[in-house]
């Protein structure tokens, strides 16, 4: 197996295309066909699969997101961070910590309108350590 | 490590049991002990393991995503396809792209009530392209 | 690859901090670099990497889920089992049912915030039945 960290800076809340990122370890792992795995080594961040094409999918999300875990909600008791705090986790859990995606041909074999992104969950902006892992 | 890529087609919004697919990849790599990968190579359709016995927990389930994430919800812009568009790229997000399950004796080693379902999330049906990985 | 089931008793509800028993089994693979991949045999439980310091955190995220997934919502009709049933369903489709971790150094490299657990969404306790496979 074949395996690189990787870090991502973020400048706060939204989403990071990391696609090139992930194809470019593949490529350097000289695996044909197998498995890429990715994984981000936080709580508060997260990787998704979105649609690739039209940004306002991703601004879309961010929104909904916003209402589905809103902010400041009295509901939280963890705020030692602010009030994106516990939003942040509960966004984490909500979506993925880690994806695993095939390898043919040397590369991530994603549908036309996947992308890789990692998904910044806090206001501020983090230096998010990520690990690939390919194996075939 | 086996990798094969399956077609199913939908007939629109639902969830289809891919069980006896998946399994039937699984007997072919002749893999005794190991991982087996399903990945869903789209945005707007995912996979889920869901209790296998009892339909009515499909259609609950499906009744709660409507209500979670409604079609036509003002909130969105991206709604280019129609007002199913962006609710079911909400919905991938919030399920999964990909499943890993474990394989023993030679079959993907699911509890007695775990099914593997392929879940349509757009209104019209596609033809949704799985890749299936089994490693050893 | 290595591969072992241990069991978890839960006494409801909550979640179980598992990390100790996964990397007891990783350890034992003696896998120095690889995946870990860890899998609940059930429809009505889930596995979740979660912020492992503060009991807060969980503690909110308990009370998000009760309000996001209410026990005893009349949309549901998979009530045989009681009310806590088919929102136990959706909790465990709403995070997941197996998680893959990276090995570094011959453990789980799981971040300094990242606990693994097990997430009763019943509320009686339960054996419950978790795969744990390491692969090199």
């Amino acid at each position: 197996m074949y395996q690189q960290k990787i870090n991502i800076n973020t400048r706060g809340r939204g989403s990071y295309d990391a696609t090139r990122e992930v194809q470019q370890v593949v490529a350097q792992s000289n695996v044909e066909q197998g498995l890429c795995h990715v994984f981000v080594h936080h709580t508060s961040a997260s990787l998704m699969l979105c649609e690739n094409a039209d940004p306002t999918v991703r601004a879309d999300l961010d929104r909904f997101m916003a209402r589905l875990v809103p902010d400041g909600d009295p509901l939280f008791e963890h705020i030692d961070e602010g009030p994106d705090d516990m939003p942040a986790h509960i966004r984490t859990i909500l979506t993925s910590t880690g994806l695993t995606i095939p390898v043919q041909h040397g590369r991530c074999d994603l549908g036309t309108w996947q992308g890789i992104y990692l998904w910044e969950h806090r206001t501020h902006g983090h230096r998010r350590s990520i690990s690939i892992t390919v194996a075939d």
